[in-house]
């Protein structure tokens, strides 16, 4: 499995045909890392086979996962693709700054991702936290809703584009590398429960937006494990351990 | 119908489903004026239906050719889109550089068209000597047959890309606004207060650096005025205010 490409990971796929034909589309372009969470008809499904035109079978084994934040654990940087923006602060990129942006990463060995969501209602805000960056496809604002397949083709396609075209961006240094997913929801985890125990969630409501506020600002940082480090610090300073 | 746009003109098209997918395609992005040259199963197909998300009804209706030659005999440019090179003395595109000939002929209020053969065989040569410039779409030379709609999209979103100056990054919202340096600081300093308070800079040698680490979590974040307020109240909270 090549690390240098990003992983396409689909969030509650609902129909197989889909799957199949975005794992054509990816493998057109040359991605061949593919990742599901909560399929709703299982994996493997055999609906996928008729319009996989063969991709699955020269894919690596398609590996699904229960959560969103178990399937891009290992990864560094992780692109949601939406058809709209959200109320939420993140870099928003075209599906081609996007693919620069990945490759950039990807040329200093970090290992990428691009999370796509269901078919009907693309990814809810808590998917969304989970990844540094938002792609928006352009679109047709009259008629703007992509068909699954189509929308991992267009970013699998800027990414091929991508590898021809030669970019100034110089690569960051290893003190630049994000840490992995785990390790970050490991520390916002620690974070959330030291909060939890001192009542700042003061009521039901706004405690899912408060959380979603938090993780926000540290994944968008892409954090580094010394950086992580060092938070945990502050946090066990602050709380007088 | 506006002239100003391409037409999409489907060779013998045979599954009906392609075409409407194709349709789905085409209006995502922003491209209704869909040709058919000798459809298999005829036309009006109800299959299409099935595959279109609505967009045959939204679309002015599908016009339908005996041959290419009366499908494009209305227009001045047209596009043959093939997967492989072909003996023949034409220019030759990427999907990219067609958008930019295709806008750039519009422009001269030239009539366009981009032209795509059936599923499985592709445009036979004949048909492609109907057609002024040949776009080859990029794909893993080892997997490089398209869904037809597939093929059909890509050509469409470049062209939609080509009509926005804005190729890169998405300007953000208002919401997306980071706060000013001062508002920054203010925050920063506090943390920093707390954390001498309680001996977490440990070393005279080491505190410049810990400061100059902890300041670039947030400053690289570009955290915005409503983080700061989450971030003071963090402090607080966990200094058990």
């Amino acid at each position: 499995m090549s690390s240098d490409k990003p992983v396409i990971i689909l969030v509650d796929p609902q129909m197989g045909e889909n799957i199949g034909a975005a794992a054509r589309a990816m493998l057109n372009m040359g991605l061949d890392e593919l990742r599901l969470v909560n399929p709703r008809d299982g994996w493997p499904n055999e609906t996928a086979i008729t319009m996989d035109a063969g991709a699955l079978e020269i894919m690596p084994p398609v590996q699904v996962f229960p959560t969103l934040a178990a399937a891009v654990a290992d990864l560094h940087f992780v692109v949601a693709t939406t058809a709209r923006p959200r109320d939420m602060v993140k870099p928003v990129f075209t599906p081609r700054a996007a693919a620069a942006e990945i490759n950039a990463r990807a040329n200093n060995d970090q290992k990428t991702g691009i999370v796509f969501g269901a078919e009907r209602m693309g990814l809810i805000n808590d998917d969304i936290t989970l990844c540094h960056a938002i792609a928006i496809i352009p679109s047709n604002p009259a008629f703007s809703s992509f068909n699954l397949a189509q929308a991992v083709l267009l970013m699998a396609y800027e990414w091929l584009v991508e590898q021809d075209s030669a970019h100034g961006r110089i690569s960051g240094t290893d003190e630049n590398f994000p840490a992995t997913q785990d390790k970050c929801e490991e520390f916002l985890s620690r974070l959330e429960s030291e909060l939890e125990k001192r009542g700042f969630f003061r009521t039901e409501e706004i405690r899912p937006t408060m959380k979603r506020n938090i993780r926000n600002i540290f994944i968008r940082a892409c954090i580094t494990d010394q950086e992580i480090k060092t938070l945990h610090g502050i946090i066990s300073s602050l709380i007088g351990k």
